[in-house]
């Protein structure tokens, strides 16, 4: 039994400071890098990925909404055409430093409101998939478990992997519940460590309509933007070795 | 004798029209497009490239200063190390369309203060010249006739271009007449097309200190702002092939 | 019997330039000036500002999502509070043109997808009309005739004008046909000036629930940013003083 | 003997928190608040200037270079009719807070790269002074002691006050070392509240061409960006009160 760990990085602009990515990246497999849309910048883009092949962990796009100020969590009412045409914009501006630097992309995981909206409105899915084929048909699509996204990138050819949060509430239909709601963030470190290992043994069950259906898991998000964000990372990482899942990355 | 045509295109951003690029495209051989920074967006990327490539005429990056209001042309102070990122950046971007297409990228030309600073300021033109080296050494870098950065280009292996501008007037060292001075750009029509022969056929005489060199030129920038620019570009190709000069795309 | 004719302004930017203000103003009283979020730079403000002043036309502040790649078209999802602070900001930014140019600021209407879901959404409403009050409680706000936007500048006791759109077509609730939707955009410039008339003489009616309610309307909006632009306002202009409606600026 | 303490605050920006505000304040007797330009967005501002007002300090616009990846320190080149126009905008943004809080606006101070160019280009600091009047003649403008900021000001009928920085190191000129030289920042918090007393009894003394002058000071800078910036502001504020110089803030 194994699982991938990933983690947002890269979420720092200009002056502006965000994250403890040196810190939480011994504990990942993957990182997803902000593309200078939502968060993010040329030159902290350039330095994450240099980061990331350092710790030789798999480097993947993290492409979101262009709304800096709202950092992407805001819902956006862009046309399908649009989204596609944004994400390979994204996609090709992060690739740029990760080919420049002599590595290769592995994954896109779409960020925020765009990650949410695309768990469940098919057609901005599809938007999201077709991009991802288009550009490169390697590359591995990273949706929540159980989510319209995964279904479109399977469609379009694209191996897809199915995430879940263990610092994350879930409704019952399997979608997070938006944060600023009550349960929405956990804090609560040990919790959080159960949670991942739960989540890699059962997945999630989601109820849909009248149907629960179960979905396996193949990567964990840990979030790095906690002032102690790398404990909770260790606590996530020694839950998983005392009950020998693996942690390893995602491959193709 | 040959010279290649290019145009800037894909200006356009949003809701705000700029260019007449279907209309100037039939007169030229390369394209420069602009990467979402100084002017377009992602959906105006897409559509350019997709009219270029069914035109058959050669693509190139158009990278320039993050300053959409300012559309390039105020000089900024960002450091080389930004600069080289900011490139990669662009050219990322914009690649992204092109291999989404099944085109192939061929060349990058930077826009506005950027190009105009780099034709002088040795350690922009390097972090430029560094930028598109790293990340495809088979790319075509034009600038300025006689510009350092075509000398950064060759320190770094790449193939260069030298360009020039038929409607624009120049300062007795070889630099452009900076917009909204006297005599930096030419409306009238016959005279244009004149220069643009004389350039193809000696190339541009520049006084640095107490020398004179003369450098021949590879390719020439045909404006498409202007309402009547087709009218430029049609008197352009006319007058080059009355004096035998094909128009001819650059190869590598 | 008499109406005021406004016009949005101001919506050029930086190099791109939109709408025909110059051709228009002559044929109305009342102007909405961008902000600079949508459209619109502190250069074009200042100018259009003083067109405003020199053809002794009623200003307003135009503010709109943040959004300049959408035009502020696109729904955003932003909090009421956010909302609020959105208005102060750009109403505030364009007062200082005003005042600065010895004016005195009379309206604020808020644009596009801001504007629309404004006539629904209470509590998008209610942070407009805050903000506005909070601002200057003389200044006036100008919204759909029946929409919530102006229940809730009364609840804030503003002066509230309500406005209507010859040229766009009208869904049986009241509010717009979205454009991109078919009958959106009128075009036949016969039939825009005879829906203004009727609008003056008959106002709106509309259908909400089983209640079917008719509203006055207080001022006309006249688009400016197609090519003939003119013609519209010519017309519209010309079919009023035929009916004897006296075109006049909304006072307090 | 009396000073006014002033430091920047709401330099926050959507997610990314950037200063200490609320620790600093109790020791300062002015605020300057940014824009929205180089720092700032329209939530912080509103609750930057709650911030002071509930504080009772006095509140001034801290105006910026439109550069908020470049946090208003990058040089830019914009002409002196845009810079009136940035900054009519930007103060006027920022006073539709303080209005709407029932607070008054008493000063501005140019930020970054503005306010070290504007220390030295007449037309620079003869643009950001007309602004500043043509708003409100009332305002008292802040620059560097001994600049022509402070010269353009008078010219223009403005209270001036002059501004020195603890925690920063000089050149003979009177300018500042530009960040990212050495001596640019002091770090020793002994070192900076001597500096502050001493600024308070010698004033600056400037080396122009053959002549030394030497300006009487008005106002320190307190920087709010460090871990501990409320340790050099205890320091600083110590160090004051042992030598008897009051705290006091400036008054029209």
């Amino acid at each position: 039994m194994s699982i991938d760990l990933n983690c947002d990085m890269g979420e720092s602009f200009g002056r502006y400071k965000l994250g403890n990515d040196a810190k939480i990246i011994p504990f990942v497999t993957s990182v997803n890098i902000a593309c200078g849309a939502h968060a993010g910048d040329p030159l902290v883009m350039k330095r994450t990925v240099e980061l990331a092949l350092a710790h030789k962990v798999q480097i993947g796009a993290h492409p979101g909404y262009p709304d800096m100020q709202g950092f992407g969590r805001r819902k956006m009412n862009l046309s399908p055409d649009e989204v596609e045409a944004f994400l390979l914009y994204q996609i090709g501006a992060l690739d740029a430093f990760v080919r420049a630097a002599g590595g290769s992309l592995q994954h896109v995981k779409p960020h925020g409101a765009l990650y949410n909206q695309a768990a469940q409105n098919r057609s901005l899915a599809d938007a999201i998939a077709r991009a991802v084929a288009a550009y490169n048909s390697d590359l591995i699509l990273i949706g929540l478990a159980g989510s319209a996204l995964l279904k479109m990138g399977e469609k379009h050819g694209l191996q897809v992997a199915a995430e879940a949060f263990p610092d994350r509430g879930y409704q019952a239909d399997g979608t997070l519940i938006p944060r600023g709601l009550p349960g929405a963030v956990l804090e609560n470190v040990e919790k959080i460590a159960e949670n991942a290992v739960r989540l890699c043994r059962k997945g999630i069950t989601v109820v849909q309509g009248k149907q629960e259906e179960t979905y396996s898991v193949d990567t964990l998000c840990i979030h790095g933007d906690h002032p102690d964000a790398d404990a909770t990372a260790k606590a996530i990482s020694d839950s998983l070795a005392s009950r020998l899942i693996k942690v390893k990355a995602l491959s193709r």
